[in-house]
């Protein structure tokens, strides 16, 4: 029934190649399918003004997509002058969601900023951004306590993320782009490794849902996103 | 123990004042509690291109905050040139859900921008809007259908929105702005007159949370819905 | 003769409510006709860069319109990323104009933002604005000089606009907007409550005029100001 | 008692020297003392969208400032990204004053852009680029007379701009830049050839004026005025 | 003598990986050393307004680079709202550059579109971004052929581009980062397959040059561009 | 051949009029034919943070156009909101060959800022702002020299530009615009006094070009560069 042939249940392959480039302290290409997003990490010892002197350290992300990631050639933000609106709601969603599983009182006076750009999409970005996303944050902060600029981990439970949705009236998980763009219901669902929720979002376009169906909805995600801290933990160990 | 001593599952006061401007096609004052928006709605005789043709109608919108709607001055955004992350996050939300509340086919192609402009805000500007917006969709669509320019209803089922969090450990319903400012987890729900979901947004700050504690608030949200849709049907019998 | 059954020389009814929201430390309503213009006053302890350390203070106004305060919606200056000149202009009139009758130096060195933003328009905002904007600046200084932070009222002389014009080749007072979108000549005057003169303009639009009709507008004027300064000080009494 | 030791009622020297440059259809470099303005006009074959098929003709103005025609540079308003108020006022002034000396149904559907850009300024410089702007309008009407492509003259009677000002305490005409920096009051003064009005703007500057004061700066004006258009008519002659 | 142990005229490793991402028409990505820039083709069934109905082609060109592709992050331009004063300076370089070496009247009244984004940056990224966006370009012209959209090959001659500069006294061939900022003299050389010149840029930075060292620059980048053109020609066998 | 009736070899009529405004620390206009640049240096006590502490000056440029330097009317930057890609590119050129021509530990820690505005555009604007743009340099040196602010000369070697190009066939010198719109190959040469080289930039133009044509070019520029300095001398003795 999915275009992709695959089950209900059934991720989409997914690989994470750590280091891809060099210069970032943490940097993963994460692969889900033909989503693939570079994340990098970049340690900076400065915090907003707003957190200044509060001992706290701070997340953030930013994250683009190159012209042609997509099946037709969307404008380059840079040329046009400004982020889109869909790009500032994704980046926020990307730093907000990174943060929540982060102690930021054991990260100290300094900010990590994760930026992931897309190089090819097919659905899911921002999910695959998180949980790359992640990934990057970890490598970098692993770098921190290696250099004991840090004694505890601030990391203590790994975040990861997943788009479900309702496709054909069928709840099915990880969405690829021809499911996205056909899905009446679609949610993307960021847990902890230990199954703690940080994020739920879901919209319908042109119907509505029932709390049964979010509950199953839920119940996919559970499973997508175990199987996604199983690969960040095999990519960072 | 919250500090307005409402009990963890009352709303604040709401009021509708419709007809609160003169020139627009439906317009509403909406208050809950010390947070006013004014809502306008504005039709306008086409769609945008993506939709040129297809017979469907669309419903859009724009959220603003006076500068001194809130405790100290913000910069006014058009002023500084651009608007923030923030409100292009809201704005974004509020045509989604009410789009999701309309049959875009019985609207014919036309289009329904919804202006929803903070005077004073108190915590929950975003859900106020969406239940104040819909009030003045509702009354511009009343005028299309008795100008005969549509025949059957749009808007078969009311679409409010409620925020709920957890504040001080504990699941309570209508987070005004000093429980806004620090609960650990807050969500903003849209659903129908009939109880069915359009959008759910939950997000931790700082912690995580459960799916218990995310079903009690899916109840505290169920509760307060029906109680801004009774003063939405109200304020447009 | 005129559109709204007025007299030449007829204002039309002026209401002020102060107080219309909470947090600003000054705030009104005031409505001329269907004209309805938010201000709030906003004391900040900073002033701008050219008069730090001159002991004096500074007054300055911005000024917005809702998009659906007119008649046909008009394009919210913060999506369109700038404030266009017509509202550069306002603005600059209008903290010009009340600043024109502040004693800087009895202010101290402290800065108040006049906010003006009109809810509904039917000509003369940039007006009403300077009048309501007036009794907002005077709520803010009595809370300073009630806290003992200013001795000297800085506000000797109320500052209050009127516009006036020539409509169908007569000298009329106070022009709405059927009338300003005819009028072939019209002018604003910003006067004191004693009669002094602050800043007048006047042009011609498809005409010219003769210094008797700019007599006979500034009679009017005279007699319209005169009318605005009892309301304001009826409003701040 | 001037700086310049002018009379109280006495102009700078004026000079007006047409074909400056050789692309423009009308080009003048208009010096007012030490005020230089390169004035050019544009015809162009179009007409703004909201009088496309009326039949009429527009005039527009913008105008610039060379970073260093000041004491101190200035940004370059195109680095910066955006024209500050004060040119946006200035530039306003300048297209609604020359327009209100234009027949507009003679001129037929063509568009004239007045282009006024300060070489370097010593105050008044938008005075003079009315002045100078209307010898390149009048450079571009006579090309199109001579053509053939309108047959009767839109310019019926010149249109000049002057200053005046109270200075310590004295009304004085055409204040330069020490001046006018000091200056309590001052005026902008457009009139025709035959001195009827066509826009007045004084205001003060932390002080105010009474109706005595404001009628001796009308009669100052009507003297420079006067001289002005002399000028005018010699360069264009 | 160089920093990377290279002789004065070894290039980096250079290598060309085609069909990096799926999406576009034709995409390369290209390593020289430690600089790996993804290039994208894109066709298009429109030419700028400039050229419409001339029966010619364009080749445009997009150029920009993530924000951790350098040893510190740089700001990312989308946000920052412009395309800074290098990058545009790079992207018509790379349009010019590969535009002179297409026949555009084979090519047809279609648009070629390189997108070159630098995903690691060690030096000579502008001219990386030439050869590999020829490379992308080759690709797309390719599918064109073979649809039969295109008789006659636009591409009768590769285009490449590699920089030489002046490294502590000693001419050198292939920048990298540590060489071009200590570089006293740069150039870049854009020649096609056969050794014909398209585009020459040397600067001096803090000194000058003879044109003996100008002539012993140019011998280098003759034997650059020939490796590179093999590379090339490997890539797109 | 050419256009103009010039020889091969031959420059247009260049003059140089220093102090054309007077509040610059240095002024020049320089007219290259039709060609007419205004620049003038500015003299700050600071630099950009980059250098502070370093004890070196700086030299930098900005270029603008007047919109009607041209034939037809070009949009004003500073009203588009943004200079174009073509005066960012200018403008780089223009501060980096002033820059290589200065010795910045003699100039001190300040900061000149040379601004070009082309009055009249015929071609070469770029070269001739860099001519004109080394006298106006040349002349703020002077007078720092002069108040003893610094006390060896920092601009021991005149700089100066000349463009070339391939013009129906023939390498000719100082294209003027009917030639510069023609030719499929030009270049822009930047020399000292001397005959040192600063920066070369040719580039094809829907052709190609050989180093021998490459050679011609250089002879011709260096011809060029010598009558230009001589004027430079003359103008600054």
């Amino acid at each position: 029934m999915r275009p992709s042939g695959r089950k209900l249940d059934e991720m989409r392959a997914v690989s994470i190649e750590t280091g891809f480039t060099k210069h970032a302290e943490g940097s993963a290409l994460i692969k889900v399918g033909h989503t693939h997003v570079l994340c990098t990490a970049t340690i900076e010892d400065r915090v907003p003004p707003f957190i200044k002197g509060s001992g706290l350290g701070w997340v953030t992300a930013e994250y683009g997509m190159l012209p042609r990631a997509t099946n037709t050639r969307m404008r380059r933000e840079a040329a046009m002058g400004k982020q889109g609106g869909r790009t500032v709601e994704i980046q926020r969603l990307i730093g907000r969601s990174l943060r929540a599983g982060v102690d930021r009182s054991a990260l100290g006076e300094r900010q990590i900023t994760i930026d992931c750009d897309v190089l090819q999409a097919d659905g899911g970005t921002r999910c695959a951004s998180i949980t790359g996303g992640w990934v990057a944050l970890k490598l970098a902060v692993n770098k921190l306590m290696k250099a004991g600029d840090i004694v505890s981990d601030p990391l203590v439970d790994p975040v990861a993320a997943v788009s479900c949705g309702i496709y054909a009236g069928q709840p099915v998980l990880d969405l690829d782009y021809p499911e996205d763009s056909e899905a009446g219901v679609d949610g993307n669902f960021i847990l902890t490794g230990t199954g703690r929720l940080i994020e739920v979002q879901m919209s319908a376009e042109g119907q509505t849902f029932s709390r049964d169906q979010m509950n199953q909805l839920m119940d996919l995600a559970e499973k997508g996103v175990s199987e996604l801290v199983a690969a960040q933990k095999a990519a960072t160990a």
